[in-house]
């Protein structure tokens, strides 16, 4: 498809209309952001890694019965997605205390969690993403009773589904952090990206970081990193020729 | 009753043993503090200021069938209570937004709630009192599901009370933290203290502030706002002759 006007770009992807109304391209970039835009960077080949993890993950999803927002890919670096009103509340599930979670009540990073640990963060970048409860999405508007029923199933299977598949690529997900949309019609897609910049992935047996927090955390061996993923998810999951 | 030892010294009260196993001293210090202890002071009478409004509002609940710690006075500021187990949530409900919600959402000061709405925050200084959601609480034990329902629905009764009450003396009650405690036999009851430290009260009509802001935000007329919300109270509720 052609491309047509950036219609917002972000912390590191940007969104391009086409010459259909209802699909975008969604644009990978290499920067990369911690600590809500404090620390910023470079990932070389983040963009392309991360378009082919996604689209690979998305695609892989679709055959599971979730409905996404991807529709293919426009070129290495770009997918096509229909164009969809992204829900302003990040879905963050966990299978082990890490990062903000540890941090904020004092768990030890590393505690397993007897069962998936579902959170609301409001997607609000000068807020710095706070947690929402449901009292406050209800209270503010944010979300209906109904869509965050719906986003707590819908996220606890693509939850459910992705904590299998990285297990059986020899990594823990130890959380990740999901986004949905509207799109025109109505229908609740999931959205945004799966990569490790919204993952946290330990290497199972040595709790070796395979995402962002190598970056987040200057651990070194990022790019190589980010390719070891994405050549693992490449391996198990083959992309379907594009038309 | 004679005081024994100090069980445990908190930044604005301590609780002291008597000579009856389920019975302490609640002890009302004129400290205060303010964000999380960085803010210190003292304000001239609060803990003979609130020791007076929190039994006697104690002492009014308990005539409108809510379970309280309160059992009398011992000084004018020390007052004779239940020996609990306090459960680590507190229990805040707000009417209006203002303070720490309306610096995490970004929503205006002042904004009147549709309906009240009822928060969790884990009761730990060194993490800075955090907000919690149900999940939290049940993934980490913090309190079972029934304890929280518990919580809720009797929060919501002192909360629908107190608001009544303070619209009786011609003020707001804008939010307030409640706090639970079991007895040695399992009964949950208020505990802690109901005051202008833990509550925002601003005067109808005009929003003057009357209670720990006034302090927290240097807004002077610290102590003399303290003693007229006592003396408010005192005239709406006159307390029992003790024993």
């Amino acid at each position: 498809m052609s491309a047509g006007q950036v219609l917002n770009e972000g912390k590191s992807k940007k969104m391009i209309t086409t010459d259909d109304p209802e699909v975008l391209i969604q644009y990978f970039k290499d920067d990369a952001t911690a600590f809500n835009g404090v620390k910023k960077g470079i990932i070389g080949s983040k963009g392309k890694v991360n378009c082919a993890i996604s689209a690979r993950i998305f695609q892989w999803l679709e055959t599971e019965g979730v409905k996404t927002h991807y529709r293919g890919l426009q070129s290495e670096i770009e997918m096509l997605v229909d164009r969809v009103e992204i829900i302003p509340l990040e879905v963050v599930f966990r299978n082990v205390a890490a990062g903000s979670l540890a941090k904020r009540f004092g768990i030890e990073e590393g505690t397993e969690l007897d069962s998936p640990l579902q959170e609301f963060f409001l997607k609000d970048d000068d807020l710095g993403d706070p947690l929402l409860t449901r009292n406050h999405v209800l209270a503010f508007g944010w979300a209906d009773d109904e869509t965050m029923d719906h986003l707590i199933a819908e996220g606890r299977k693509v939850h459910d589904l992705l904590t299998e598949f990285w297990k059986g690529l020899g990594i823990k997900l130890v959380d990740h952090k999901l986004e949905f949309g509207r799109r025109a019609d109505g229908t609740i897609v999931l959205a945004d990206e799966i990569t490790p910049d919204g993952c946290r992935l330990w290497e199972i047996g040595t709790d070796r970081k395979m995402d962002k927090d190598r970056f987040r955390r200057s651990l070194g061996k990022v790019e190589e990193t980010y390719a070891e993923v994405a050549d693992l998810v490449a391996k198990a999951l083959p992309l379907d020729a594009q038309v």
